[in-house]
């Protein structure tokens, strides 16, 4: 147990592109999942983290089809979503490991600035797209910022940093007692100091990625693991040139330029977490175990003199 | 921290009759909770658990009017009103409590026998109820049990015997550092070992008074705290000789009889913690403090040799 890792599950990882949003789909993923975590869980101190974008989605659909006037807050939501995808990855985790090897699930409250630009300016869309009137009339109804979405609209919520880990000694407590942690779901629920101290969710969406970054710097973690559906980080990505990225430095890594919305956001928070601790490899969850190991995926750490390309 | 309390919390004392089940409301009313448990959680090794009848009804419910074809089962259900109840507990107890007292809430799952009779003969109604053709439809349909309530009908599932607490070490571990754990919500999610030896998750309900009692004899609890929004417990409760019990051994208690699906469950729950192993404490969760200090509530104790009564 020299090696500690924190492995974030992209939500792609969790749910193929296109695939419906059932509770079996999910089990049947999650099970692949952890098939591929099982050799780093024997072998490593393991934390996984994990997306909850489509998830999110759905229970908050849910919650306006049943009860429109009553729909529930995006923490609430999203402290849902951590109950129901951390319960599946906990018992798929339990059926592929000994029985020594201690799974637990924490829900996780991660602290933002209440005056983050974020919060002012919000860009992250979520849920289902809507017409003009109907966009105005939920913009009234229920405070909700909304923004253009090609012909359409779509609401908005701010994406603010992540500054702090409520439940830290708590996950630092438990990996060192060789639990198997999973934490940090869907970034995290996002909570504020109030101006009298007190603390309250906000309606927002922390990056799964900088969560996760942030809670591997929080712990100390030796490698930070980013498995999503891509098998490492392509320089000129979708064009004919496109290479994939075997080791490269932060530094490096900082002269490129990649898509927003998707690999740029994972850069972002994997070069933070290599400046200021240890590596970070990015790939596909199915080659877990082989990209710790080196032999697939892209890694970034700051003892990279040279970028090297997979052939 | 002499003293190691399970405080469960009763759906009653986290929603009042009636009142619609809004985040709102569950934030206001968990507010109430968590100023009632501070006391304790100063003074004590505190771990809470809580039901979530009316929650994983409104779940269900928004699962069906949403997408009717793929209504989520129980235990995914279970887990999502864990993180939802969990979080609030969590939040309102940091913001009562002094820094640096730490909270931690943790998914449970409980193992169930799949050979319980209960899933044979289930009795537990969840959900709306329904007219006689729509029944029919559904149980068809979703496979579900369906009996007569009045003059409607209801989903009927199981409520097989807690055996065990999967997550049981790590409770303890945490309890023993000092953290005040949030755990088996709504009973745990109930789980079955099939025959293969692997794990998985059941439409079934655990009862939370059962389920809290298993959890306090597994961590060697010294109080079962059950707080709800009765004062205490009353022999010939609704009649004009009722009289509130102050102190009883649970030999004394097995004499009387409690309204089913109310008091008794949860007396036969304190019984089998008294007898086996410490004191259990039945009040209203406003009185939490004072019920630990014998001035509120009914205890209940094999070391009690008379029955006491309050004037």
């Amino acid at each position: 147990m020299n090696t500690r890792i924190v492995a974030a599950l992209g939500g792609n990882a969790l749910l193929r592109r296109g695939e419906p949003l059932t509770a079996d789909n999910q089990r049947q993923n999650i099970r692949g999942a952890a098939k591929a975590l099982a050799p780093l869980a024997l072998e490593h101190e393991l934390v996984v983290t994990h997306g909850n974008g489509p998830q999110v989605g759905l229970l908050a659909l849910q919650s306006a089809a049943c009860k429109p006037d009553e729909i529930y807050p995006l923490d609430i939501l999203d402290a849902e979503t951590e109950g129901m995808i951390g319960y599946l990855i906990e018992q798929e985790l339990i059926n592929v490991l000994p029985p020594d090897r201690r799974c637990a699930t924490l829900l996780t409250q991660i602290v933002v600035d209440r005056n983050d630009p974020a919060f002012k300016y919000p860009t992250k869309p979520i849920g289902p797209v809507y017409d003009e009137s109907e966009a105005k009339k939920l913009a009234e109804e229920r405070n909700w910022r909304i923004a253009v979405d090609g012909e359409y609209y779509r609401r908005v919520v701010a994406s603010p940093r992540p500054i702090r880990i409520l439940e830290q000694s708590v996950i630092d407590l438990l990996v060192g007692q060789g639990v198997i942690v999973i934490c940090a779901g869907g970034g995290g629920i996002p909570v504020i100091y109030r101006k009298d101290g007190s603390l309250v969710g906000v309606e927002a969406v922390i990056d799964k990625d900088m969560a996760s970054s942030l809670l591997a710097r929080e712990i100390q973690a030796d490698l930070l693991l980013m498995l999503t559906d891509v098998d490492a980080v392509y320089h000129n990505w979708g064009e004919t040139n496109a290479r994939a990225i075997q080791r490269i430095s932060p530094r490096a890594l900082k002269a490129f330029s990649f898509a927003p919305g998707s690999m740029a956001p994972k850069v972002q928070a994997a070069i933070e977490f290599a400046e200021q601790r240890g590596g970070v490899c990015i790939g596909s969850l199915k080659d877990a175990a082989a990209i710790v190991k080196g032999e697939a995926g892209t890694l970034i750490s700051k003892e990279m003199t040279e970028t090297v390309w997979w052939d």
